[in-house]
């Protein structure tokens, strides 16, 4: 089937957050709303009171050593920036912070070797424990897409980004499919629709 | 039907390049290759020999003032970029200079009142004579994902990302529809494979 079916292993998705270390960023884990507050004034670099994508970036390290893309800080902006002011408030971003330890915490239990990346390997034992039963060319399209020079890796934001479309297109597939066939009959608007809507 | 049917009306599409104007950017066409070789250098900041999509929207203004988008340099960068190192050499900066005074020209041409911007009624006419016949409601999806603040208007950065993505789905979309009926049966994993294939 295509998608999400629970098993026995799967963790719940997502899942609890917990303190962050070094190796995927810069930012120490809020224990008490004060300590939200500190990061919040830290990141919020012009002192407008919010943050935006290019602050939040700033802020963000992958384990490979690199800010978090555009895409992915946009992406995360947008989930919790109920005016579409493409900004957060300090109430925001609190919910912003714990969802991003929630995928670290996530992408740290699947980078299995600990080398900050996750490889192909990895990758479909990820998908597999989140339920889905992807063949090895799908999974292979998505770390191409990823890592377009080499083939390789994936970063936490990267996967962020690819994890976040999946659901949304799975989504999106799912309430199409009513009988469960694993198929859909679609016309040519609401395919485009569908496509770019769940697109970043 | 779906796509691209040739129109009395429709202009040759993409169009050729003319002289780029103040509003739509600060730089000047090159007539010759000198020029581009010129307008090369001052792009080139770090003096790498290469031009990567950093550098290039900083040389990149929109009819509204603003940089080019991260994801429209990234999107044009990609198209040129053979060697897929995420920068253009000065002879793929010719190719791609000619290509975004292409689109130039056809948003020039779509923005009948010379605003800047495309605004919903333009952006209707502009589909509709690119052989496109969508509904209200999906030009409507489409502003509002450029505009997510306003719902009113494009920029011409945003109308390159919008217009090269439905292209992109609508040529997935045919290749599927071999016998041009409007629709497709389509299974979970291909599904998912063209919307992400597409997605920039």
């Amino acid at each position: 089937m295509y998608s999400g079916e629970e098993s026995a292993e799967a963790p719940a998705y997502p899942i609890q957050a917990y303190p962050v270390e070094g190796r995927y960023g810069n930012y120490a884990p809020p224990s008490t709303n004060n300590d939200v507050q500190q990061w919040f004034a830290a990141v919020d670099k012009d002192h407008s009171g919010r943050i935006n994508a290019k602050e939040l970036q700033a802020a963000l390290i992958n384990g490979q050593g690199d800010h978090f893309s555009d895409t992915c800080c946009q992406l995360m902006i947008g989930m919790f920036d109920k005016e579409k002011s493409g900004t957060v408030d300090v109430n925001q971003f609190e919910q912003l912070y714990i969802y991003i330890n929630q995928w670290l915490t996530v992408f740290r239990n699947y980078d299995r070797d600990q080398s900050g990346s996750i490889e192909e390997e990895e990758l479909i034992q990820a998908f597999q424990q989140m339920g889905y039963r992807f063949s090895p060319a799908f999974i292979n399209q998505l770390i191409k897409k990823s890592d377009f020079q080499n083939h390789k890796r994936m970063s936490v934001d990267q996967f962020i980004v690819v994890c976040v479309q999946v659901q949304r297109f799975t989504e999106a597939f799912r309430i199409r499919d009513k009988q469960m066939q694993g198929s859909i009959t679609i016309g040519f608007e609401e395919f485009l629709s569908v496509a770019l809507e769940g697109s970043v």
